[in-house]
């Protein structure tokens, strides 16, 4: 059976200029997927003529007058956006009419009402984001990347079983290599909610590494690390910030004179080739796990490419149904330990 | 007056073999200071032929029985090896014999020794690691590097006062910006330490620029950025993790055929060109501050360059009185708010 995949429309940076094209890539992507596009209709429909298409019925549009602002505060946004397209995406996979939604509207208002509308499956304390970063040989899946600033070492070891699962499915390895972000890999090393989280990791069937260091995220040797929000948003932000300063660098070497303009041509393939391996568009749309119901968050900032690499990742979840995964995983962890 | 500098000359990954050579590019460096390498005097004077080198009126050579282990907890190294070099290099400090001291030890170790031996100046909670990161416009001052991982908003204001005094003398930069590592820039984010440090960082004479997140970190807009030591430490590494794999992979595209080996030399201006600004050994040295004492860290894989650039700092720092600047200022704010 086709699965449905609600597309809040107005949201990110750019809204319906950015998240209309992305769907209609993904759509082509994905024969088997219906979109409903969710937003201001005139607006989407101008969009989608300026591509030559229109509503058919894989691509529904539904329309909503409100939006919630990128810089809203996720308490007003659940208050009084009640007719958003983000809420209104939301409450499309709460009655069950699609199987997930994409957005890259404000991070917390997302978080906030996705939380509110579909809830946590039992025994989950908190849902947490998800997403990949690029390695030596493929990718990491970090989390938490912002979603609960303040963690228990509870919280930790539930974080790491959802994203073991997560990867499990959404990766096809049976056994993902969980390791826990520290400053140090000695056992001294780190807050005491890490050494206590490094305790219940070890007592824990997960297939626990111990301590990762942040210079050995990228090494590829883990599959899952797990941390809490603000150190995930840290590195997350960090390693952009870096990615992006070394390149502007290097641009700016390379643009210095007309031989090195000259030269720079001769090298572009394989400038290509790394700017490829770290593109963070191909990274995009990180899951927000432990809800009754599959939410991608996209970048804000994200442009058409990108907003579709979001829109595979809400497919590929569906399809692994990593939801009802999860809730197996945490409530086996659960009676396990009854 | 000439000053003098200690160097444990056992430390690092590399002991003598880096430490005797940055020693000797720092002495011809800094006609106005003098060295005491400490350490195994036999191994020491070999190192010192082998440079064709010996001691003079301005490099003595101390000789201790022990060395501080990598790897060694910091408690064990205060309690059992009162004659390691790393501890009789900071006695030299305490006894006013040495003006600063040079370390490529355990980062646990020296703290807790210098901690130990040369105490904080009255009012000061807690010293601090303050360290350098290259920006689009120079580099940016760090701290807490590691030495807290535990902070209080308290702690975290007085990091921002250390580390504004700091940059002020180090760098002659009257009024230095001083921002808060945070997980985004509006009021809401973040968790409540950094909230209440955000309000006590308002009320005092900083010229504080609010929060900064992750990626802006290497814009350049901030000379000094606050955290505790778990982010600081979770920045640095990230930033050598994304910096070291981007270069790999460079590397690799660079040479995966012979027309791309032949192209790559005709850029490799540009490459140098980049490398050399975000070269870490030219940003190495950080200093222990908030101690009665200066005390730098240099990194354990630290070169014979990257050494001398550590060595660097503490001259730097010694003839600007780092030290008696922090406490000056300090004591400035404590008899303004008493």
């Amino acid at each position: 059976m086709a699965s449905s995949i609600a597309v809040d429309a107005m949201g990110g940076d750019y809204g319906p200029e950015v998240t209309v094209p992305g769907t209609l890539s993904a759509l082509t992507a994905n024969p088997d997927t219906k979109f409903i596009l969710v937003g201001d209709g005139d607006l989407v429909h101008e969009h989608l003529q300026r591509a030559n298409q229109r509503e058919s019925q894989r691509l529904r549009v539904i329309h909503t007058s409100e939006v919630v602002g990128m810089n809203e505060s996720p308490a007003h946004a659940v208050r009084r956006k009640k007719d958003s397209s983000m809420r209104v995406a939301i409450d499309l996979v709460k009655s069950g009419e699609v199987a997930a939604c994409v957005s890259a509207g404000n991070t917390g208002a997302l978080m906030a009402i996705a939380h509110l509308m579909l809830r946590t499956f039992p025994g989950i304390h908190r849902p947490a984001i998800i997403g990949q970063i690029p390695t030596v040989n493929g990718h990491v899946n970090l989390l938490d990347l912002g979603a609960n600033v303040e963690c228990s070492s509870a919280d930790l070891l539930q974080f790491g079983i959802m994203g073991s699962t997560f990867v499990k499915y959404m990766e096809d390895k049976p056994d993902p290599k969980v390791a826990l972000l520290n400053i140090g890999v000695e056992d001294i090393k780190g807050n005491q909610t890490i050494k206590d989280a490094s305790k219940l990791f070890q007592a824990s069937t997960l297939n626990y590494q111990g301590y990762i260091e942040g210079d050995a995220i990228f090494s590829g040797e883990a599959d899952v690390i797990v941390c809490d929000g603000f150190a995930g948003n840290i590195v997350i932000k960090t390693g952009a910030g870096v990615s992006k300063f070394i390149q502007n660098a290097l641009r700016k070497e390379l643009q210095k004179n007309f031989f090195r303009r000259l030269a720079a041509l001769t090298v572009m393939p394989a400038l290509k080739g790394v700017k490829s391996r770290i593109d963070p568009r191909v990274f995009n749309g990180a899951a927000m796990i432990g809800l009754q119901g599959t939410v991608i968050k996209s970048h804000g900032s994200a442009d058409a490419l990108a907003f579709s690499y979001a829109l595979r990742q809400a497919v590929i979840d569906v399809r692994n149904e990593i939801p009802s995964k999860i809730n197996q995983e945490v409530s086996a962890v659960a009676e396990a330990v009854s």
